[in-house]
Formats: C-alpha cells, sequence, structure tokens
C-alpha cells in the first residue's frame, strides 16, 4: 500500500478536525484503504433510465429501494444528492452517506453541448445538513469533466470542494471523466492515467475513472499507469463491463490486483436487481475490495 | 400513502422551524396530503394571453381577479408573485400563498433560445416579506427547466431554494417541465418520470410535471412511472386537457386514482371564469383533489 | 381611482420607513395620485442626439438646461442618472428627484444584439447617496426589455430594485418596453398590456408603457387593456406622437381619459425648447396630468 | 470657467472626505481648474510599441523613464497602473498618481472581437495602496467603450467606480472612447460629445474624449459640442496629431481655446524622447494646459 | 544588478508583512536575487504526457518523485498545485514551494477555443493552507495567455492575486505566455517584451516568458527587449530548447548573461529523468542560475 493509511491526513486538514477525517476515512474504507462506494446518483444522471425498463426489477421504480440495498448490503458509503436522502435518511440512520455535489442530466449530447455540471449544493450546505440530521455524512464528491469546454469552472469548483471538504473532516472523491467535443477517445489509457493525475493535483482522496480499453475491451492491467499517476491519491473503477455477474466480478478483481485499484463505484450493477439479488451482489463486490476474496468464491455469495 | 404525513418532516428542516413545517404542510394539504393549489403566475410567463381574449370573462382582465378567487374558492395555496401578493395581500389575509420565484415570458420561443428562468427574489426576501408583511406564507415554488442548454443554473438554484426554504420551514413545490432543443417529446411518459426523480434528488416536497400522453391524447395511467419515480416527493398535475369541465374533472380524478399524483395546479380553468363560476370551479376541483369526491359528483358543485 | 392613493403602501415597504413611502409617494403625485415625470436620461440612452441638431434650442446643449427646467416647471419627479444630480444637485435643492438606474447607449442596435441594460447603481448607492446629499431623491427607475435574450436577468434586477427601493420608503417606475429580435410589434395593445402585466408581477408602483399603435397611428382608447392589466401598478405614458403641442397634449388628455393612465414620462417635448418654453410645456402637461385641465385650455398655459 | 472650481465638490463627496478630495483636485489642477496628465499605462495597452522601435529613444526601453519623467516635468497627474506604481513609488514619493483602474492589449482586434476592459482592482485596492504606501494618490481613471458589445458591463463598472473614488476624496478620469463593431466613426464630432454626455451622466470630474475629425483632420473648434455635452464634466484630449511639436502645441492650444477642453491626456509624445527632452515637452504642454501660454511661446521651451 | 534586492520590498506588501516578503525573496533567491524553479505542474497542464512515456524514465510515473527531487536538488523553489503539496507535504517538509493558483489541460487546442486558466484557488486558501500545515509556502504563480478571448478575466486575476500576495508577504510570480487565435507569433521578440512589460504592469516580483526565437530558433540575446520591459520585474526563462544537456545549459547561460535574466523555470528537463539525474541536473542548473557557474563546468556536475 502505498500510504500509511491510518494514519494518513493530508495537510489541508486542520488539526481540529483531524480525528473526524480520520473516522470518517476508517469508516468508509472498513479500516482496510480500500472503498465500496455505492452509487446511486442516476435519478439525475440519467432520469428514469435506470430504473425503469427491460431487464430492471420492479423494486427499482421506488427510490427507496436504493436506501434499503444500502442499510442492508456491505458498503463503505452510499453516494446520492443531497436531497434524497433529507426525504429518507431519518429512516435509515445507519447508512454512510456520500453527498454528490454535482448532477447534469443526460438529455443534452456532447455533440450539442460540452459537459457541464455545476454544484449543485456548496460544502457549507452538506456540513450544516450533517449537523442538523446528525447522519453519518463521512464524503463528498463531484464529477469533473476534463477537455470539456467549461472544464475551467468544474476544475475551479472541484478544487475548492477538496479545500472545504477536508477543512471540515470529510473525505472526497472525484469522478473524473474526460469528455466533450475535443476528447476523441475516453477510455485511451494514457488519458485515463491523466485524469487520475489530476485528481492528485486537486488533492483528492479517491478518484473515479474509466476502465482503460483497448481496441473496445476493458483491460484492468492497463490500469496501471492511472494508479502510479493518481499516486496518493487513489483510484476506483465502475467494475467489469457485463451485467454478467461472473465478469463483473472478475473484472474488479482484476482491476484491483492487476491495475492496482483501491475498491469500486457501483451503481446499476447492484439496484437494477431485487431487493436480496441487490444485497448479495453488494456483498460480493464488498468481498473482493474490502477482504481480496476471488471472484469464484465471491460468485458464491450471490448463490450462482 | 407512501409517506405519514402528519409527521413527515424532511431532515433538512432543522429543529427549530420543523413546527412551522408541519403546520405549513398540514394547512396547505387540509390535513389530507393533497395539494390543491391555484396557479396566479402566468402575468409574466404568458403576458396578457391567459387574461383577455375570446373565451375569457371579462372579470379576468383585472388581477384582483385572482385574489377574489383565492379568498373565497377552496384551495391549499395560491401560487403568484411576490410583487403582486405585496400589493393586494393587505386586503386577502386570509389566503395562503405560495410564492413562485421565477418567471419568464413566452416572447422567445424554444426554437429561438433554449428556456431560462432564474430566480427573481430569494428564499431570504420571501422571509422577510412574510415577516413584515404578517401574511400567510407557506410556501415556495421554482420552475426547472431540465434538458435546457441553461439546465445547470437551474438545478442548482432549485437545489439552494429546497434546502433554504426548509430552513425557515417553507413548503416546497418544483414545476419540472422538459424542455429544449434537445428535448423532442415533452410528455413522454419515461421523460416525465425522469423529471419527477430529478424533483425527488432535488428534496422537493412536491413536483408538478406534465401529463404523460400517448399518440397526443393525455392517460392518466402512464403517470404511475412518474409517481414511483418520485418516491416520498408527491407528483401534481394540471387537471385534464380540455376547458370542457366534465372531461377537465374526470381527467383529473383519474390522474389521482389511476396516476397516483397528490394534487393538483390549476389556473386557468379556474381564472378564466367569472368569479362565481371560478369559486365554484375551485371548489369542485378540491372536491376531488381532498375528499376523493367522484367526477360526477363534483360536476355538480359547478352547476352542470 | 383604483386605489386609496393616501393611505396606501405596499406589503414589502416595512413599518419602519411607511411614513418615508407615503411622504414619497404623496410629494411625487402632487397627492393627487399622478405622476408628472419629466425624464432627461438620455444622455446616455441617446448620447448627443436629443440635445443637439436640428429643431433643438441651444439651451439643450447645456446639461443644466434639464436642471433649470425642473426647478422651475411643475413636475412630479426628474429622472435622470445619479452622476449627473452628483454635479448639480447642490444649486437644484428644491427638486424631486428619481434616479434612473440603469441606461445604456443606442449605438448598438436590436439587429446586432438584443437590448441589455443592467443596473449603473444599487439602490443601497442611492439611499447613502440621498443621506449624503440631504437631496429630494424619492424614487428610482429601471428599464426592462421583455423579450430580450437578456430578459431574465432585467426581470431579476427588476424584483430586486422594487423590494430594495420599498425597503428604502422609495417609489419605483419600471419602463416596460418589450424588444428584441423575437418582438415583432412592441406597440401592439395586447403586448403592451402584457408589460404592464408584468409590472404589476413584479411589484412596481408605476410602469411607463408605449402607447398602442393601429396602423402605425397612437390609440390613447387602446391603452385600456393595459390600464386593466396592470391593476394597482398605475401605468404612464410618453403623451402624444407629435412635436405640435396640440397633438401632444390631446393625445396624453386622452390617454388619461380614454386609457386610464395616470399621468405621464415626458422628455424631449420638454427639454428640447428654450427655458422659457421648456417651463410652460411643463405646466401644459401638469395640468392635464394633475388637474384634468382640457388640452384647449392647457395649450393657452403654453401660450399658442 | 464653467465651474467654481475652489470650492466645487460633488455630491457623492461624503463630508468627511471633502477636504481630500479638494486637496487632490486643487493639487492636480495646480488650482487653476485644468489637467495636464501624463499617460503611462501603454505597457498593457500597447505592450512594447510605444517603448521599442524606430524613432523612440533608447531611454524609454526601462519603465522607470517614465518615473523619471514625472518626478522632473510639471504634470498634474501621472497615470499609470497601481503595479507598476507599487514597485517604483518608493524613489519616486513627489509624484502625483493616478491609478489606472482598466487596461487591455492590442492584441485582439475590434474586427476579432468587440473591446472589453474590465477592473483590474477595485477603488478599495487602490485606498489601501494609498494608505499603506503614502504616496500621493489622487485620483483614479478607467476606460469606457461605448457601443461595444460589453459596454453594459463597463458602464457599470465606470458609474461604481465614480461613487466609490468620490467616497474617498479621489477625482475621476473616464477616457471615452466608442468602439466597437457597430461603431463607424470613432471620431464625429457628434458621437464624441455623446461619449463626453455619458460621462457627465456618469459623473465623473474629467473625461478625456477623442479630437473630432472632418475628412480625417483633427478640427480642435469641432470639439466644443462635447465641451458643452460635459457640462461640470471637465473635457480633455491628447494634444494634436502630429509628433511635430509645433503643430502639437498648436493643436493642443487650439483645443483649449477653441474647443473649450480643460487641458490634456499626453503619452507618447512626451516619453518617446530622451529624458531632458520629455521634461522640457511636459513642461511646454504645462505652460499651454495651465498658464495659457501660446503655442509660439510653448516652443520656446522645448528649445525649438 | 537592476534593484537593491536585499531590501527591495513592493509598496503593496504592508508593513506587517515586510519582514515575511524579505525573508520569502531571500530564501527563494537564496540572497543572490535569482530564481531557480522547479516547474511541477504539469500533471494538469500536459496530463500523463510528461510523465510517462519514451525518453521518461519510470521513476517519473510517480507523483513522488517530484518531491524527492525538491528535497534533495538544490532549488529555489518548487511549484505545484496546492493539492498535491496537500498529501506529500508532511513528507517533505524541508521543501520551500510555489503554490501554483491555476492550470487547465492541454485536451482543447487553441483552434478550438483561446486559453482560458481561472484560479483553482484563492490566495486566502494558500495562506490558511500555509499557516494549517506550517510549510515553507513562500509564492504563488498564475499564468497569464494575453490576447486570449479570455484576457480580461486573466489580467484581472493576476492583479488581484499579486496585490493578496504581497499583503501577506508571498513572492508572485506570472507565466506570461501570449496565446489564442489572435496570436500569430509566439515567440517573436517584441510580443515577449510586451508580456514581460503587461507583468511589470501588474506588479509581479518575477515573470517566466518565451525564450524570442528567430527563423525557429531560440536566440538568448533577442531577450534583452523583454529584460528592459520587465525592469523591477526580473524576467526567467526555461532553459534551453534541447533534451540535450549541454545545449540546455549553454542556452540557460547565455539567457542569463546576454539576455538579463534572472533565473530560471526547469521542469521536464528535470524531471523526466531518474532521481539521481535529476538531481545533479538540478544541482548543475542552479551553479549556472545562482553562482554564474559556466555551462561547461555546470555540465561536469552532472557528470558528463
Amino acid at each position: 500500500m502505498k500510504i500509511g493509511d491510518e494514519g494518513f491526513v493530508p495537510l489541508d486538514v486542520p488539526v481540529e478536525t483531524r480525528d473526524i477525517y480520520r473516522e470518517n476515512y476508517r469508516e468508509i474504507t472498513h479500516g482496510r484503504g480500500r472503498l465500496m462506494l455505492f452509487a446511486g446518483d442516476q435519478k439525475i444522471e440519467h432520469l428514469n433510465d435506470d430504473f425503469m425498463g427491460p431487464g430492471i426489477h420492479p423494486d427499482d421504480a421506488d427510490p427507496e429501494h436504493l436506501f434499503r440495498i444500502a442499510a442492508r448490503g456491505r458498503i463503505g458509503v452510499f453516494a446520492t444528492q443531497l436531497g434524497l436522502i433529507s426525504r429518507y435518511g431519518m429512516d435509515y440512520g445507519n447508512v454512510p452517506y456520500l453527498v454528490k455535489l454535482n448532477s447534469k442530466t443526460n438529455l443534452r449530447k456532447t455533440a450539442d453541448q460540452d459537459p457541464f455540471s455545476p454544484m449543485l449544493h456548496t460544502v457549507g450546505d452538506v456540513v450544516r445538513f450533517r449537523d442538523r440530521s446528525g447522519l453519518s455524512i463521512r464524503a463528498v464528491g463531484y464529477t469533473v469533466y476534463p477537455g470539456s469546454e467549461f472544464e475551467s469552472e468544474m476544475l475551479r469548483q472541484a478544487a475548492r470542494i477538496v479545500v472545504s471538504a477536508h477543512r471540515y473532516g470529510l473525505v472526497t472523491v472525484l469522478w473524473m471523466y474526460p469528455r466533450g467535443k475535443s476528447v476523441r477517445d475516453e477510455t485511451a489509457p494514457h488519458l485515463v492515467a491523466g485524469a487520475a493525475g489530476i485528481a492528485a493535483a486537486l488533492g483528492s482522496d479517491f478518484a473515479k475513472v474509466n476502465v482503460p480499453e483497448k481496441d473496445g475491451v476493458q483491460v484492468p492491467e492497463l490500469l496501471k499507469e492511472a494508479t502510479n499517476a493518481g499516486g496518493r491519491t487513489k483510484i476506483i473503477c465502475s467494475g467489469g463491463p457485463s451485467v454478467d455477474e461472473a465478469q463483473f466480478l472478475k473484472g474488479l478483481y482484476n482491476q484491483i490486483h492487476l491495475g492496482g485499484t483501491s475498491g469500486n463505484a457501483t451503481g446499476r450493477n447492484i439496484h437494477q436487481k431485487s431487493l436480496q439479488e441487490a444485497v448479495r451482489m453488494c456483498d460480493a463486490i464488498a468481498a473482493i475490495s474490502l477482504d481480496d476474496t476471488g471472484p469464484d468464491e465471491a460468485l458464491k455469495i450471490i448463490g450462482k
């Protein structure tokens, strides 16, 4: 492991909140320096596409499904918007939350307009919400689209968010997705590594990046350049490309063990299942991410 | 009913204003968890088109007509701009108000420019106005146009408005209208559901959406996807498509009982009538929205 | 008269400044609820076009001409920019002033760019200036161009200006000029009424609108729709279309008595004359506006 | 003289800084109500074009040349950027300074983009700098480009700068240059007068305008319209069009005596000479501007 | 030497932080008035291009490589983003840091969009970080692209950064790179001098400029115009054009001794080597920059 996880605190965390930061970091990484992030911010990002349609279990039509999974599955953190947490959190007080600070819809395509996704809430809003609600708000997240015409404003917001979050002891995750009319190949290994490096320069604790592809196929080994480039900023991906659980889990295992990643961020591959299956999927993903369980053994957890 | 209305308070409402929130919510929903919203913000949105013309009663030419209706009809809340309230409220102190925070004219068409409708006033302005005037300002409203080129700024404003309003105990209603050159079918059921989901992610108490259409005909049953997607954010629509009262009331009844909506937002179908007829129309709509009265019986209220 | 002028105070005027508001309103309306506004903001709006050229008296070349007229003519309020007041006000302490908060030049045409005219000064600047200078600053004004590409920002500024001005007891006048590439007919009666309705929704005390035209000819009777739509926001126009005094005064009389307006806003038809003639013209206009003098009798005041 | 210079204080100067304003005004006008402004802000405006090239004395390559001239020549005020003053002011403590608040380079041409030159520093920055440094910072300056696509923001900044500067007792100079794709003839007399009128409406103490031209030839007499339009805002120009000293001085004399201007703003015609010649040129220009010396006698001062 | 380095303090440094400024300046210039700046901000500017690829030592793949060099090589200051410092600084407490305040990626080309690189952090953020971390943060840096469509905002930010940094005693370095569709030849000597002059007008302590070229070849002597134009703002460049160490060092020597520069800013030519070689390269560059060592002797330091 590249950094001494237990004691590591970035220098922009002031003395008075270092204990909070350490606790937040330890809790969401289960003391293992790895992150199992359950992503549930798609109601803005993808509208209702991820929640209703062929192959999606009817349970997923109700937003509460996400909270039910988060409460029962083995996760590090559940990432969603503040508004949703404000309406379900009172019934899901044991869930560790990451507030996703920005979101955009998929209605405008990149061909029409480069992506821009400014903050919906400030870190100050999140801290006040944490203190008012008493919930375990442990982290914040933000998506940057390097290469977009609006890159500059998103880089600026990301930089400020990291400093603000650390000031209050919150852990940070940046989603780093190069995108825009100037970006030709979003999954080129060298570009993915560049995205990881930006997150490092911005001082984030974690960065989610795309899995690099070669000839249209994900190659976990190619993540090595990105995990090197990230340095003390840990890299996570979204698991294998397939909805086939075996392939998904194997991909994730290879990302960690061949690519050097430190966990995963998974959404649809979990919540589009029934509650019971979703919880098992969480547990299988967590076993790989946190316990270094092999993919075959993990497959048994989901009963396959 | 999906949520325990009487006790439900979102977690972004701080302890010290929870009682205010509960009272506001109870008052505007008549203790039944349903909203009868009388919409009177069209003087900016549609200029004078809704107030003068063929089929519009001369009473409607005077803005005070709206207040006269609001004072005598059975409504949950009267939605209009702060400026208008500031000039008539002294004579209509018993009306429950929702301040509509943004408005745009219809002069520029979507083909010329994607819609953008930023805040005219802040929630702080509204709270100060409430406290200065002593009026029953119980809610705020805001329109979002997902898919517009200016979506990001409107999402940001909506998110901040919800948090600010809840901070002061005000109830929130978001008008969610996907619109812009990238939006092809504004009444597609799946898109309407997506709009409802955005409002949920933004943490609003209510969201007004379009009634989904199939082959150009409104189909209340198709609202089910949206009311599911909204989760604990309740969905309202604007009643049936027709100016024919029978059809209108039947449409509204089906929206609630087949589509799962929690009330209505109605403007022109009320205020374009004479005062007496408008008040009866209010009462009929309220009977369906709040008392589960059937459309035929409701029709009797308006004397038809 | 639609509202009880003597006592009327909008609800966004706080208790502590209601007396100031009442005094300001009474002073500029001469206790008659009508406004005689002498407009002198053209040095930015029209550069030197209104002050030097064929048919313009040489007196008008010097900005002080405006102040000399304002000091001797019978007016309700003299509208001009803060900067000009700051350099002449010490010699014209008895003039009642309206600070025009925004202005743009006429160099860029609507065909090149939709009009945008943001605030030069804030209401706070005006209040500080009032208190420092001891002048009778009684009102503020702002121009909105509905239909412009920049409409949203101007609506926002106008809304905030009304609330701020009322907070300090100042009376507000909004110039409502639909304009932009999307606006085809700026003097259509229905559009003029729409503009009046916007001012009402923004809560302004007065709104200046264009006189509606039919086949290119001003028709004062057609103002009736606008004065209805304005409701408790009073409507003023700029007098008849002609530089012929008789026609001008007759037009103004008809605006008030057939169209229902509550005064006038007149600039060039006054200040392009010699001082003596300009003062007489003021007095004639004031007689019609404030005393319901007929146009023929008013014509005698100017000695014609 | 149009205004009583000795006592004149604009009304936006608060009581507590009136003495500072009076002193600043008296010092930079040498008690004669006329301004000899030495302009040295070209390092941003024209990059190194004015400081190195054919016909430019090698002394001018070093920025300190400007300060050496300002310290020895007879000037009213030396106008340059705050940054330059911060690095040389300690050795030139006796120079009266005007801080030029905005600047743009000449790299983008008007054909590519209308000019925009926002503030580099605020008046607050200048006041703090004055108080920290103890230098004689007596005025601030700002360039407005009426007719530019970005006119509105520059008008706004200019208006705020005047009010802020006066608040602290600083004198203001606005450079008024109509420019942009919509402006056809920047030196048309009527347009120059319009520019002067804008400065008056903005409340500036001085405005620098272009010398009006007829058939491409400067005609000082044509400034009369502008100096009238400026009213109590005094007008200055940049001296004759030529690098020939005799023509330059004669042009300046005529501007004042035929055009009614109140001084000059001169840069290149001074600093492109050797130190000794530059100082003499200053003295000659000052003699005309401040003492009403004739051009022939002034020519003797520079030894020609 | 043009200015008395030991005692020189710009006038925008307030009395209370002059000692801090003097110490910072002395430390990063090794008391010799020359700057050896090790540039490590390329993880955003060039993504991973500078850290992985042909001819780049594998050591460079890890961001910590930069810190290892900075800790062992003889440098004046290590320039990188705040985020990276926050994650490695605890292990590299003896390094003198310059926080680079803005950065952009190279994904969008100038042909697509003129460069814009706004601040990621404010000077206030840096000062708080300095005080929290106890690190030797001694300077801040910012890149300006004169000639870009977005020039005005960058000039404004640069001006404010200089004043803010000096307020807290921090030294400033501006990277001055004319760029944009309006800029034809970025290395023309006259334009480079113009860029230096802008930095002087902005009041920066140091400015990095391009080495002027003639027929595509760098000519250190041509820097003389720029170092003159900079005046009391010292100029640095990035060393010779080649990766050949002998040429690089000779170029650097000539820049200083023929072009009048005051140091260097070097990145890739250092960090793309192995740790040992990178440290030696640092030492060789420092010998030339600080000790006036000749290029042949400096070459011995790197063992060639």
